[in-house]
């Protein structure tokens, strides 16, 4: 036990950094990646990847419990999808409180079966033990990658150019609906933002894609300033983001217009789980034909510059989601 | 922490059959091993196992955080090790209380240094969270093992001796020492059963000699005549225990003398973590230089019988620990 008083605790990225990187082997990528690397059979490694949802902060207690097992994979599968990996296995951990009978378990099973079917992989095992306080569901999810082939976070360099896939802030402001908020937008639009946070759509035809054009790699989990920080961070360099280049749905668009203050939420807000990545400039002419936009650049240096249309910084105060 | 199951309900292996076997692939082996098996690089295979230990039920709120680290990794180094696979990998998810802050974790994250280095394994990655009610910890831990020559369950065949790997009923004792039972044992064999109970020792020099010899085996996480039954029906055969024969230590078999009512305590309690495998005849000689006890033999048959000396079969009312 320490000596010396706690200063203001750490959060979950100076944990990980203090307690569990000295733990870390050579697949971990120093614990910087979100997946781990191991080597699998001829010419191909596996990409392992393990995350946790828990009631009342993942999801909620009324949720449909199929729904529940499919943001479990799917926030999973949606880091697989930007390493350009194809999913292949699970193993799956439940914590489950006595509120989760068998007509739950039957719902999220059915939901894992579906989810199964539409991304491809199968159930290796697992573990079940009882909650006394909220449910907890853990999964780790492998996929597989021709060898060398992951799109890793750590590769971006200046002169890259900087692009997400998808749009971005609709799950965050699908939250604030959820909330009460953003009354004045009209239902199909709420709809659209709600399903958005409800349900991520792992972008897997996207990361296939990617792989030998995109430098670096990352899926948007919690909020874009904060996620390519980290992708800055792990390959040394300094990205700058155009707000007007931003994709937004027509919901978010329509958000926006409405509330311009809805900005630091698009920036930062969690959850929208579409694919973060840096490609060089001669991969230009293969990623104009995917569904992907330009929304800036990457340079020497290091941190995260948010420029509005006439090229001035904008300033943020809050770095996105952390869990800690 | 003795569980109270709800009569009506489903077990765990229940809830596994009905719920989660139908999800399966291949590599799970029906769900009916513990572990899973996928090809690894050129001639060898991953053996993967799951296991969560929950605070309140798996292990006390006080007990040291270095020694709860080192349970959650023996627990599963218990079953590479019947499987004859050398520990290589684990990734790791912690659900931890506020209870848990940097102290609790520079401890917590020590003792995982401490048997990572003992056993050979280093950390792939992993998640954090919150819990609201016990810390919950998981582990996926992963090793290796030449294609084809794991020790599965399902192998054992009639004509097979029975064998276990160490001692029998020492961590189950050790929990009533805890709760304050078996009073009049010295304090040597109190400490000696409590240490057991406090810290599973993973036998994976037994288990790699076990290699080429065994026909089946398994770890005895939920006592010896639950887990002898599962893989019994893993490998539909009878089983037949011989009581005198079973392997106790001083400490135990002190217990037993002085109060001969414990038999089923030790016949059934759980977490000793040793192996409990089956042999052909022609094994005999290789095994009888290892650190394993003979205790019984396979029939054509199913279930599980216990003899007592005089050949007469016992009668249980426990068939062990189950989880729900």
């Amino acid at each position: 036990m320490s000596e010396h008083p706690a200063p203001a605790r750490l959060d979950e990225f100076g944990r990980i950094a203090r307690f569990f990187a000295p733990l870390a082997g050579p697949g971990a990528l120093g614990l910087r990646d979100d997946i781990a690397l191991i080597d699998g059979p001829a010419g191909t490694q596996y990409v392992l990847k393990t995350d946790a949802i828990v009631e009342g902060i993942h999801f909620f207690p009324t949720d449909p419990p199929r729904q529940i097992a499919q943001k479990l994979l799917r926030v999973n599968l949606s880091d697989l999808a930007a390493k350009g990996a194809e999913p292949v296995f699970y193993l799956l951990t439940t914590a489950l409180t006595d509120a989760c009978g068998e007509a739950w378990l039957a719902e999220f099973s059915a939901g894992l079966a579906e989810d199964q079917r539409r991304f491809g992989l199968v159930l290796l095992g697992g573990d079940s033990v009882r909650a006394d306080g909220a449910t907890t569901l853990s999964a780790t999810v492998i996929g597989q990658v021709a060898t060398g082939r992951a799109i890793l976070r750590a590769g971006a360099r200046p002169g890259d150019i900087l692009y997400m896939a998808g749009t971005l802030g609709d799950a965050a402001l699908g939250l604030k609906v959820l909330e009460g908020a953003l009354t004045g937008l009209e239902a199909t639009h709420r709809d659209h933002l709600v399903s958005r946070y409800r349900l991520p759509q792992p972008r897997l035809d996207v990361g296939r894609g990617l792989v030998g054009h995109a430098s670096a790699a990352m899926d948007i989990s919690d909020g874009l300033v904060a996620d390519l920080g980290h992708l800055c961070a792990a390959s040394s360099v300094a990205a700058i983001v155009e707000t007007p280049r931003l994709p937004l749905s027509d919901a978010a668009r329509a958000a926006f217009a409405a509330d311009p203050g809805l900005l630091p939420t698009i920036l930062t807000g969690g959850d929208d789980y579409e694919i973060l990545f840096a490609a060089p400039e001669p991969a230009r002419p293969a990623l104009a034909k995917m569904p992907v936009t330009e929304i800036g650049r990457i340079e020497a240096g290091h941190g995260v510059t948010i420029v509005n249309g006439d090229g001035k910084p904008l300033e943020l105060t809050r770095g996105g989601y952390t869990h800690f």
